[in-house]
């Protein structure tokens, strides 16, 4: 005899006129003209149950019922009377007349109603297991699993196979900070959780197994942000033999079979391939959202003879730039939003934000209003205006310093225009899905700090086979077959061809400086790997805890995560991390800094 | 263009007259007659190229290629020459006529021949990168890709959803050793790794999920032996509302499924279902190879008023058992092969082993040939004859001691003459797959050494119904709803109904003298979630580590495992674990007990 017949939100007018039972939770019980009805849930939704005093029994046990009890009913599927049915629900057409009630078990009164939309986070994952009860939060998790189902038949059809790879791996501090696991067996050893598996996919590949996949987790040890874990979900793919048009091809579609599986998304059929410089020039950012109907303008040039030291210094300095952004019908911002634009772009590093207000085109500088144009001479002004497409009615912000500042203030400014209701009545926001490609990224960016080259994406991309020489003549100038997917303004997914030669794998750790000896203790094994026949190969990660958010439209990835932490790396549920017994740390051969072990 | 058109070890027939493009390694070169054959290979199997002189850039490109080059060849297929076929090979009908022949990438002289089959486990785990391109590794990682993938499918069509649970978590130091990982952020405090998502799985049954699924890995920092791994592989169950005779259908369906997907191997239709108490009486096994057509009979009762202290001892004392083992034809075993059964058994602390051959069951006493027959009384030695059914011919083992040491003792006997030649030869041992469950395991055992009652499965299994309150009264004597799945002899998954009422898990925490402190501390996220309506709930988990082991015939879990450790938790090839910078550990708030850190 089995406890129930049907999930309580998937019972209909099929079963009309049958006895059913079902296990749920109590949503609501109301009590109306001497009859108690009971809102049902499951994780298939809701049902209304209905019980008559003419079963004292049942009656007796339904008027004790409260809140999140978790109950079995047993009773008749009947129609709801005319007038009362709920179109919001695929049980609204019927009702349960409830002849039998068990409380399988009872509950205290929750610390919060399930429906509370304002709670705070805090409150949520302290209380996680009741807000995993929340039908948004049980959509987001079953999304999830949605997402990742598709993509295993997608990558299982195209000839993938999923291959673990070890969670205790070798500590290689490149990158990000390792978690770090000591070893009982080899005292003073210590094992890393993975970063990523970039190098044992690399060398599944060496081994021949071709088509690589696994939906896993990866760890860093960062100061977290707000979309940000210290573990987190990355769907690594790697494969033998593919160009990188082939490669990017296969992941595209992906993308597109997920979307239209999971959420019945078209994505469009070709996904726009964008170089990283132009992405640079055109949104000062490598992940534009191409949701934002705004773009740069380059100035540089034109404002290399200006008597106006603010453009004519960057402009004439190696690593400047300087570029403006052109909002349509900006003209009508307030001078209060503008002062607050120019706070908001102090954040990365901006020293002011100048502008121009379009009046009238036609005039020229006469029909300009601002604070600077008395600086800038007719032909800079004619450029201005002529390359940003002015139109009576704009507004036109300028950014000037370092390239990089520049980029960040600038993009960071029209992403917040765009984003604003201001932006999106003027229509320079269009909502949607607006995938892209990055390309053709810099191999290495220079490290002021540590005064050398650190690699872009990892040391394992491979240069352009045309760019190989710059790797010991010029390593600024040598590009990468290296490629984002970006997705409204998020990095979704991040991979390259690799290197699969011996000889140019030694030449990037000479460019990163990393000494022949270092180099091998630390990366000896893929050296070894390289020399037996390494085929060409490469791959993608994609962050999957990312793309669920977005699919979600939730606010955080923590919305997407059944038990995340927080943002300072804590499990509010289970407490952890917590202190553990000396005779633990004295087996792993370590001990605290700290004179006090913390109090439990 | 792509880089090749097909798999090389999937060209046929089919494409005879094409031109083909292919990618893959050197097997083997062999010159012959002036022309030179090459076995090219790749994760599909293996075709034959033949280079002939007439083209000699191909020619001489084709004389430098050495086995595990990694080369890409275009070239005609045709048939080959009548009489040539290889009916083992996909390809084998074939041929293909090389037109052009590239070095994708060199190889230097592998360290040994894949097809040698005598390596040590250091050089393959070491050189594990071309260990695995060995045919029966990729099998090995295909088949066990092969079996997640069903796996999943069968939970997916029955309404599992996979969703994944931390990595970071708390330390509950009950069982197996923690691996733990020092916090940064929050200086003192650790995360341990999960030995088993167990709470997490049931927490996500309160929060009403209903049906849970994860291919996970956990993690036992325990001493290794030849079948357990630091790291390990479950593929982890929970279900909502199922009794415990719907969950053990479920999976045993599952098991069924999976088996007949992957290795087409059809399993009995209803698994047998035993008795923990009956598995240690039959075999002194909770994990029962039924391979093995050997039982015991149970003798304890007979041998009470013997006039030999041997067996009349543990036949009195509490706790003791004599049992026997009769092994049909075994009269012929010789006296060497039974001292080595004598030294056999003493590693399971048997102090010896008596033994009595029937050589004819007809003269009773007299037709006996043994050195303990006469301190038996008539009485016993006709219960021993009738009781195990002994025949003429057979041999008939003893021990007698705690029930533990006959259990184990006998137990291990009657598997190693059941795999042994003799045991094979006489009928002894069935090949085949034999599955069985044992249910209705005890909850407790007793701990000596701690002079306290220990879980047998773990704290969160439920008692029997009708067992509850021996909790409190007689812990000994409590049954749990527990069932194991075993296979041959291996446990291959275990799981049990769960205590879903606050109360019941309360009184399971006091039976295991665990105060209600500490009880919080360590698991208080457990009992609040069990006061909110707690479902009904239980699950199961299986090693999928060992169902691959199995199903490939394979000697160990490494050689179904990409890159595993050592027994010594080493890998090998990245040569992990490794010292780590002071600088990490400085950040990580912790130092090394040692006062040298090891050198790299």
């Amino acid at each position: 005899m089995s406890m129930r017949t049907s999930y309580c939100g998937l019972v209909t007018e099929q079963q009309l006129s049958q006895t059913v039972k079902l296990c749920g939770w109590v949503q609501r019980r109301r009590d109306h003209g001497g009859v108690i009805f009971i809102d049902l849930r499951d994780r298939e939704g809701l049902v209304q149950v209905v019980c008559d005093p003419d079963r004292p029994d049942m009656f007796k046990a339904a008027e004790n019922v409260r809140n999140e009890f978790c109950v079995q009913i047993t009773g008749l599927v009947r129609a709801r009377p005319a007038g009362t049915e709920n179109t919001n629900l695929t049980s609204g057409k019927i009702e349960v007349l409830c002849h039998e009630l068990v409380v399988l078990n009872a509950s205290v009164t929750p610390p919060f109603q399930l429906d509370d939309e304002n709670l705070s986070e805090t409150t949520r994952l302290t209380h996680r297991v009741l807000d995993l009860r929340r039908p948004q939060m049980q959509y987001n998790l079953r999304l999830r699993y949605k997402v990742a189902m598709e993509v295993r038949k997608y990558l299982d059809s195209a000839g993938f196979i999923d291959i673990e790879t070890p969670m205790l791996t070798k500590s290689t501090p490149e990158g990000a900070r390792d978690y770090l696991v000591p070893s009982r067996v080899n005292a003073g050893m210590f094992f890393a959780l993975p970063q990523s598996p970039q190098l044992f996919k690399q060398l599944l590949m060496v081994s021949g197994f071709d088509r690589y996949y696994q939906i896993t987790k990866c760890f860093r040890d960062e100061d977290l942000r707000a979309d940000r874990q210290p573990e987190f979900t990355q769907i690594d793919c790697e494969t033998s033999f593919l160009s990188e048009q082939e490669i990017r091809d296969l992941f595209e579609n992906m993308i597109r079979h997920v979307f239209k599986e999971a959420i019945d998304v078209s994505l469009e059929a070709q996904f726009p391939v964008m170089q990283h410089i132009d992405a640079m020039r055109l949104y000062g950012s490598d992940k534009p959202d191409l949701r934002v109907k705004l773009e740069f303008t380059e100035l540089t040039d034109v404002m290399r003879d200006v008597d106006f030291k603010v453009f004519s210094t960057p402009a004439t300095t190696e690593g400047g730039r300087v570029a403006a952004l052109r909002v349509p019908g900006g003209g009508e911002l307030s001078r209060g939003d503008i002062d607050g634009y120019t706070e908001f772009v102090k954040i990365y590093g901006a020293k002011g934000l100048a502008w121009i207000k379009v009046n009238e085109v036609a005039k020229g500088r006469d029909g300009l209003q601002s604070p600077i144009v008395k600086n800038l001479h007719d032909a800079s002004i004619a450029a201005v205006l002529e390359r940003t497409g002015a139109k009576d009615g704009d507004i036109i912000f300028f950014a000037a310093d370092k390239a990089k500042v520049v980029n960040d203030a600038l993009g960071a400014l029209r992403l917040k225009i765009g984003h604003s209701t201001f932006g999106k009545s003027h229509g320079l926001f269009e909502a949607g899905w607006r995938p892209l490609w990055v390309v053709d990224f810099p191999m290495f960016e220079y490290d002021e700090d540590d005064a050398r080259w650190v690699a872009c994406h990892h040391p394992f991309t491979s240069p352009k086979d045309e760019h190989i020489d710059y790797l010991e003549t010029d390593p600024g100038k040598c590009m990468a077959k290296a490629y984002d997917m970006v997705l409204n303004g998020w990095e979704i997914g991040g991979g390259s061809v690799r290197i699969f030669q011996e000889a140019v794998q030694s030449k990037v750790f000479r460019a990163l400086n990393l000494g022949e000896e270092e180099a091998r203790a630390k990366f000896g094994f893929l050296l070894d790997a390289l020399q037996y026949g390494a085929p060409p190969h490469g791959g993608i990660a994609f962050g999957l805890d990312r793309i669920i958010t977005m699919m979600a439209g939730a606010d955080s990835i923590r919305d997407v995560i059944a038990f995340p932490k927080t943002q300072r790396a804590q499990d509010l549920l289970t407490q952890a991390p917590s202190p553990v017994d000396e005779r633990q740390l004295r087996e792993l051969h370590i001990r605290l800094r700290q004179p006090e072990v913390p109090k439990a």
